[in-house]
Parts: structure tokens; C-alpha cells; sequence
């Protein structure tokens, strides 16, 4: 009887169940619905036009309002946990983060991950796995398509583990494989009153910082109504019980959700960047708990204009999200670390509406 | 005045206020859309493929991805307490409930309700009132039907009260009586990877017990916005400034709730288990509270072929849900009575698919 | 750079900054969808019945389920306060509300404003500005218009103000106005059953007073969803970093909020009170907090039968909300001022169907 409990309930992968190179197809396809869309409004507050208003997306050449892309990101992300991390003990990282197709209500998302690098740690009892996760829809399109790392323990610290094998990873997506996901866009129907901003590519330059000016107090109803719209089943963030024990004494908030909250904020100066096309790295600095209240700044790392379109540009944007802290010193080293209040660190492309 | 006002605030029914045999035709039908379906998948985090993914219903043989089985019972529910359990003590228990019909965005349910049982208490200021209600769909069609009982207080100590009658109910609703809400399920096409689970129907042996592992915490915010989706007006859920000088000095949270909970935990264990047949009978042993946490198990009572079908199997399953209190060693009773961490125990009727 | 930066973040407008006359397009059309209106219902629990159930909208007249009222004047409000409040000392009120056109899931709303009054205050660091808004669909039809004035901060205190100018404003819309935003009403298809009360147009008499009797506690987690979903900015409701160093040490939750839970108490003797038409003036009496629970009453004001139309009558009513204060004895007035635990004085009319 105790093994059949076992054998039935999904333990999740630990380091030494992974293989080099498999493929593994998650469970739990998604239709992503207007009432997730509006789910996702009402935990983040987005304000960028596309995602918000059936008319301005069609005006400016979506055939209908595209799904917020990090709400597309956090379900197929979701889907990866059961299988990747449910014995994580640290997300490290992800990388060449592509959004490939928009997503519109209706869509279903499945994923795909592949195990493209492990390396066991020298402690022996736990390793480093890394995974190529694909999301696609119905019809088999991949929408998003990243990499991200784990540090997983190992069930059986005895395990022989192979060889380390890592994979090289480019520092940023190239500005090459940016853009598929957004059609071409009519410029001038571009309405910067509805928009809610005058400023388009050619307005942001290198090196330019943006304090985002708010901040946003988290509450645990609204992280963990987001992360379970997104499936996501990591249990650090919905336990109480045993996270009350644990090493913060709190559940702690999906590092997606901290992101989305930045992204939302990030309108108040950023709000023709209406499209994030690619995360070219991401960390979680610090943990975030219920109560604390989330600032951000962002800074234009590099500007570039896309091969062969004029109608939009890419900002290769930092944001910096903070918590109990404003931004307006755009806070994030602090000796050869982080600035302590600093909780993020994101490193993406988005895409804005060049003048017309 | 004061009457007119008495008159126009609805302040439910007493005891004495139910006649045996008469038919109350409840308030307030309600359109279930695709956001009560995300709203329903934030508050839990289902992840049932058929009621996920429009793709994989229609793949197995659904017409469209239906409302889950516990979204739409609620729903019935709450109709049914303006009129019947706006003045109860307590709610007693439930049986014979059956899904007849499945539930798609879209489709508007009301309710109607026939008192089948009365019975003064010995104290004589309260008494059971049972009634069995019926939720029905746009067409007519009756999409669920169950019995339940409550306590219910009397207006006036002194009103007499006619000889008892209490229907006599079923210990489990029969296997003949299953399956009308599932349409023909295309075994080879419930693909186990998207499920989540390669168990099927077969795998599971009557007295089989499976812990579902994972905890979840409730908040405040989730169990009134779930409460309020219902449109169950029960005011012990709502209001902190009556309740604080109660019998709690909580919110009680709305035991539906945490059949909910309950279910969407057991996933883990029962992923492949995805529609809910019927519920022969439910125990809500003790209050739960917000900042509570939630744990489940989960033993096969039953395992039932259902006649002229193979598609699907049927598993009576008893689903234990403990408050603050890990279930791997599948706590439920203690001495005469329930293990003090006990809040729920469910017996229901679950269909999985059989093996091609 | 630092230029820059205050440039491309939206400071809000000071006193100063508004012209008299000058019509201000406002940012970020919104699609409603059948999600917003299932959120709508999560966070409000209102059951009236024609915003509830499809049958019942089509069945009286309605050629779909309409949105609720207030999710669409919340909306619409929301578009205005970056341009108008974010630099708000205080909402002072608002006026001449109307509700012209209904609203349906798939509406885009947009808005705009025109500064009709501007009156700096004797202390020269402040002044009053009034503004009537207007939101209107993607037809381009006006479907609310209101009037709201706010105690806006001067940037520069030593800006010369031009003469005081102040709108006269109607103290009540008048009958004539109201109705365009309601169908003609089939009476005799108006089922009481399922609306939950047999009380019509006719049924209600000026100076009749209604205590709604149920209470509701509000959630922090609650209030910031229904504020972002409605994209609404204002900092006080969202960031206890920097409230909690503020006048009330708390985030103050929006006085839509307010409004839209004591109507949603409001069934509760109002039950065919489906549609409200108008709104003559609000008063936000003190702030509400989370933790704090809600009660209401209303008063019959005045009740009119609509010109040309026999289907629906007018009920002027003042519906009062408290905090931690049931409702019994009808509180507003206490002395010269109001009775300490009110929170909201609103004025409005509200149609019901007349008699068959």
C-alpha cells in the first residue's frame, strides 16, 4: 500500500533523475481566457494600451488585444515546476527568453522543456540542472521559448553524477531574433493620448534612468491567486504550515510575480514599451514577503533599431525592482554585492512605436 | 414605516416558516462565463486537464471545456441559502447529490428547492429542515440535484410544530446513477502526459489511500471573493464586526470553500480523476479559519465499473482534509470521535478513464 | 539626465496646470469583458438580476447581460485621475452623473475631461478644480458624464491664479434625464422569484427608510484588486511604504469601492433597484480602512414616474454606508455634522419596473 501511495503522488524530479538531453512534455495544457486577462489587470494594474484595449490593438495592427506576454510567460513557466523544480532549492537563473508568437484569449499553452546542462555541486548533494523550456499553442506555433537553471537536491547523496555539462548561453538575445511575436504596427494610428505617453523609441537614449516614482504593497491573497492562475504548484508559496518553519519563518512570493509588478509600474515612464520581445537574463536578488511594498527604476542599457522594420524600435532595458524603498536614486550595487533593498534584477528587450 | 421596512429586507426563513412538500423557487440565476472559470482556477489552482484546456476536452470528447463540477454545485448552492440557511444554526450535512448535466461557459443556472423533511428539536427553538434542490441550466435541463439538511432556528419558541418526517436518503448515491454529466471519453486520446498522471481507472484498488502531500493556506480575501462569486449571502463569511463578538470571533469560512481546497490538492495522487460524479455525503467536522492551513488525503472506498460504458470507471472516494496538520499518516477518527485537526470528510463518486 | 527622467514620468497636473475650458483626453481605453464583470462580482457579490443572469437581461428586454453600472462609472474614473488626481489633496465630490448608455462585455471605454472650474484656495498653496468627465464606447456614444471636483496641490505657491470660476451644478439630475442607458422593460417578464423580491416602482414610498442589515469586512488584498482593475493610480491605495508614514499610518481604500459595496448591500431591500440611472452627489463623510466592516440603509428621497415611459419608474434614494456600525437606526447627522462612523452619503437614482 505505501508504495502504491508513493508511485502515485508526484514526488518531482530529484538531480539524479534527470537525463542530458530528454525531453520532457509537462502537464496540464492551458486555454488562456479574457477572464485570465482580466484576472491579470487586476493583480498588476497594466496600463499598456495594446493589452488593454480591443480598439487600440486593432488600430495599431493586432488582429485582436494580444495577452500580456508575462502572463503567457508565468503559465508556461508554471507548467515546468512540477516536473523541474518541485525540489529546487534555488531558481538561479534564466536566459535567452523569446517571445516568438503574441498570444490571444482562447489560446491554448502546452510545454516542452529539454535538459540541456547538469552539474552536480561539490557538496555532493545537490546539482545545478538546466532546461530549455518551449511553450506553444494549439496549433503547435512556439510562443515562448527560454532557458532557465535550478539547483536541485539530490535524493540519494551516494548518486554518481556525470560529467558537468553546461551550456554557454548569449549574454543578451540577439536583436537579430527579436520581434516575431509582434505584427507590424501602423505607426501613426499609434494614438500617444490613448497611450498615455508622447515618448517612442527615438526618445529614450543609452544610459538614461527612470525612477518609476510608485510603489506597491503586496498582499499573500493576491500572490497566491496569481501564482495559482499561473498552476504554479512550488509550495514555498502557498504553506504556511511548513514555510513557518522554514528558513524565513514566510511564504515566499513567486519570483514571476515580482516581475509582473515591476513590469506594471514600469508604465510610469516606459508606457509606449509595450512589448516585452525577449528576457535576456534575470535574478532574484532577495526574497519578497506579503507586506513589503515593491518600488522600480529602469535604465536603457542599449537602444537598436529591428533589421527591415521601421515601425518599431527595441530598448534593451534594466529594471531594478526595490522593497521598502523608492527608487529615486536608482539604488542597486552596494559594495561587491546588491544594494540590500533590491530584490530584482531584469535584463529584457522591449519594443516601442518609432516616430512616425 | 418600521413594518415596510421589515417587509423589504429579506430576513430568510424560520422553522417555521418550511411546508413539507412545498417548492421555493430561488433568486438571483446566474451566466457562468470564462472569468468564473479563471476566478475559480486563482482561488484553487485546479489543474484538471479537461476543465484547463480546451483542447484536451475536445480531444477526449467534450463539446467545449466544461465549468468545473464544484464552480457550478456552488453556485446552486448559494442560491439556496436566502431562502433556506439564512437563519441557520448550523448546516448538518448533504446527500444524494448528483451531476446530470455538464456546465460550459456560457450556460445560466437557477435553482429551486422542495422541503422533503421537517423535524422540531427537543429544545423546541430550532429544528432540521431538510430540502432537496435542483440546479438547472437555460434549457430546463437539470444539471445537478442534491439533498441537504440544516438547522434552523425558530422565529417563536411556542409556534407547534407537526409531527416529524425526515427522508429517508441514500448511504451512496448508486453506480447506475453515475455518469450522465460525462459524455463518451475517447480513452487513446487522454493523453497521461498533458493529465498528469499515467493512473488510471484500474490503477486504483478499493482501501487505497494516497496522501496528497501539499499544504495551502487560506486567506481572508480568497474565501469572501470565492463566497461572493457564489453569491452565497450566509453572513457568517462576510462580517468581522458581528462574527468578532461570536462564537469564533473569526469569519467562518464557507465549508464549500474548503471542499474545494481539498479537491484541487488531491490532483496530486488523483490527477486523472476528473470529473465528479456525484457526492454520496459530506461532514464539515470543524470550523476553518483564515490563516489556516489546509492538508488532504484521499482513500478509494470503491472502485465501479459503470454499466454499458468503458470509458470510464468509477472511484467512491473518501477525501480527508485536516487543518494545520500534514495527512502522511491519514488522520481521521480518534477515540469516538474525529482526529482534532479534521475539518472535512468528503464521499463522493469520481470518474477516470479506463485503460485503452 | 535628470531632466530626462522627470520628463518621461507622468508627475500628474497641478493646480496651476489646468486651464479653464481645456478638454484633456485621457490615457488607456479599456475593453470590458465578461472577466471583469465575473471580478466585479467576486469582489462585490451583487445579485441584480439582470447584470447576473443572461436569461433574465434578454428576457426583460436587454439584448445581452449588461455590465454592472458602477464597473463602468469605476472604469471611466479611473482613466481620469492621472490626468486630473493624482496630485489630489482630497475628492471633494461629484455631480450630475448620468448614465446614458449601457454597457456590454466587448466594450472599449475611453474618456475625457473638460476643466469647468477653477478656484484657488485663500491659502494660495491649493485651489479647487472641476472637471466633467465623459466616457465614452468605441462607437464613439457617450455612456456616463459626470462632473467631479477636487483639492488639487500647486507646484509653484507664488503661481497667480485667474479669477475664480465655479460651475453651477444641478442639485439632483432631473427626471427627464434619466433612462437612456435602460432598454424599454418587459414588466410581466420581470420574474420576482428570480430578481428575490416582489417590491416594484410602485412599492416604494418617499421617506421609507431600509436598513440593509449584512455587514461586510474588507481586505486590503480586496480594495487594491478592485482599484487596479479598474486602473485606477491613486498612490494612497496601494503603497503602506510610504501611507504608513502618512495622515492615517493605512492605504485608504477608493470611495468607489465604497459605493459599490453598500449597493451591492442594497439588494437587500432594493432588489429590483436593477439599474441605477443617475447619480445627484456623493460624499466620502471619512475614510474607510481594511478591517473595517460596511454596513448601509436607504432612504426613499423621492420616487417619479419616468415621461413616456410605463415600464420603470425612478426611486431617488440616499443610500448611507458606515464602518463597524450596523445600520438600525438609520445614522447620518450627529450635531452639525455627521454621525461618527459614517463613511458615504450618495444620492442617486435608481429605476425599477412598474407594476404589470
Amino acid at each position: 500500500m505505501t508504495g502504491a501511495v508513493a508511485a502515485k503522488t508526484a514526488a518531482g524530479r530529484f538531480f539524479e533523475d534527470f537525463r542530458l538531453g530528454e525531453t520532457i512534455r509537462h502537464a496540464t495544457p492551458r486555454t488562456l481566457s479574457e477572464g485570465d486577462a482580466s484576472l491579470y489587470s487586476a493583480l498588476y494594474g497594466a496600463r499598456f494600451a495594446p493589452q488593454s484595449a480591443e480598439t487600440f490593438a486593432r488600430a495599431i495592427g493586432y488582429p485582436a488585444r494580444p495577452i500580456d506576454d508575462l502572463l503567457a510567460f508565468h503559465v508556461v513557466f508554471g507548467k515546468t515546476v512540477p516536473d523541474v523544480s518541485l525540489n529546487a532549492i534555488a531558481n538561479l537563473g534564466y536566459a535567452d527568453c523569446r517571445f516568438l508568437e503574441p498570444v490571444f484569449p482562447d489560446d491554448t499553452l502546452s510545454a516542452v522543456s529539454q535538459v540541456i546542462g547538469l552539474r552536480e555541486n561539490s557538496n555532493k548533494q545537490s546539482g545545478v540542472v538546466h532546461v530549455r523550456s518551449r511553450g506553444f499553442n494549439q496549433r503547435g506555433e512556439t510562443v515562448i521559448e527560454y532557458v532557465r537553471w535550478v539547483m536541485v537536491r539530490k535524493r540519494d547523496f551516494g548518486a554518481e553524477a556525470l560529467p558537468a555539462q553546461v551550456p554557454k548561453l548569449p549574454e543578451a538575445v540577439a536583436v537579430v531574433d527579436l520581434g516575431s511575436a509582434c505584427p507590424r504596427i501602423d505607426r501613426t494610428a499609434f494614438d500617444e493620448a490613448l497611450s498615455g505617453s508622447p515618448y517612442r523609441f527615438e526618445d529614450y537614449a543609452q544610459g538614461e534612468r527612470i525612477d518609476h516614482v510608485d510603489g506597491v504593497t503586496v498582499e499573500e491573497a493576491e500572490h497566491q491567486m496569481a501564482t495559482r492562475l499561473y498552476q504554479n504548484t512550488a509550495k514555498v508559496h502557498f504553506n504556511q504550515f511548513s514555510e513557518g518553519q522554514g528558513r524565513f519563518g514566510r511564504r515566499l512570493i513567486y519570483g514571476g510575480h515580482v516581475i509582473s509588478l515591476a513590469r506594471a509600474l514600469s508604465f510610469n515612464g516606459l508606457a509606449n514599451a509595450f512589448h516585452i520581445a525577449a528576457i535576456n537574463g534575470g535574478r532574484h536578488v532577495a526574497p519578497l514577503f506579503a507586506g513589503d511594498t515593491v518600488f522600480a527604476w529602469s535604465e536603457v542599457v542599449e537602444t537598436a533599431a529591428l533589421p527591415g522594420r521601421d515601425d518599431v524600435g527595441a530598448l534593451r532595458l534594466r529594471t531594478v525592482a526595490t522593497k521598502n524603498r523608492p527608487c529615486a536614486d536608482f539604488p542597486l550595487r552596494e559594495g561587491e554585492g546588491y544594494e540590500p533593498h533590491v530584490v530584482l534584477e531584469l535584463d529584457y528587450w522591449a519594443l516601442a512605436p518609432r516616430r512616425p
